[in-house]
């Protein structure tokens, strides 16, 4: 009767094994969503605070993050910073930066593709337009190594 | 002595073992640069003899192919072949095409990052841009599910 004992033990253990399959494949989705999102509502709050910096968090401290806009190519964090620095002079151009229609998706456990609106409301103007990102879950957290904006 | 015998077989069974890794890791992402250049070529020599269809090859056709331009998002191969054919609808309109400066990152075994320049040679003007597109392996081979082009 040895066979009774190994079905009956497998009838318990599959289905377990398969509910944890499941929940390891949906939990880290949800949590991926999650902190991605939460990357970008800083990013929108440091920007609304006038904190370049804050805003640049959101992205890989690397020499290989790229931001790609109009017919320009720029590589690595620094140089995007200084950038910003020097396009973003006054809280006035700065405006207030609005992100949505923000969809976030997941592309193996440490990679998510998001696209997304951007939307700046100042004194004189409102440019707008989307962005493609690619987000790594890096040492520090998920961040942006890829930015297409149009 | 068995212990030497055990030796002399992990030390030839442990660099054979680390060899094999290296190349599967690497054969794969070889072959898929290889694959996803081979793609955009086709979309490029298609274009250039009038061939949309032929061009939109390239893309998943699947309604969920996602196409971003300017402040606009696009969903749905079918929706962009018709826009392609009614906004290109004559050989002067659709001029040469040339892909340039084309850089493909893999991001896992079905999945890769690619970023290029774009450039329209026409009697009367020459539009220009640079692109981000993520591929996917499907079964009709490496195909393009989300485009942004500026």
């Amino acid at each position: 009767m040895w066979y009774r004992l190994a079905l009956a033990v497998m009838l318990v253990l599959i289905p377990a094994s398969l509910a944890a399959q499941n929940s390891s494949r949906s939990k880290p989705r949800q949590s991926t969503v999650a902190a991605v999102r939460a990357v970008l509502a800083a990013q929108q709050d440091a920007w609304n605070r006038g904190d370049i910096a804050g805003y640049m968090d959101g992205y890989e401290r690397s020499e290989k993050t790229v931001f790609v806009s109009g017919d320009s190519i720029t590589r690595g964090w620094q140089t995007v910073l200084d950038r910003y620095r020097k396009r973003y002079d006054s809280r006035e151009k700065m405006g207030t930066l609005n992100f949505s229609e923000i969809e976030i998706m997941p592309i193996d456990r440490n990679t998510a593709l998001v696209v997304g609106r951007w939307k700046l409301k100042r004194a004189g103007d409102e440019p707008h337009g989307r962005f493609t990102l690619i987000f790594k879950k890096t040492s520090q957290g998920w961040r942006i190594v890829h930015d297409h904006t149009s």
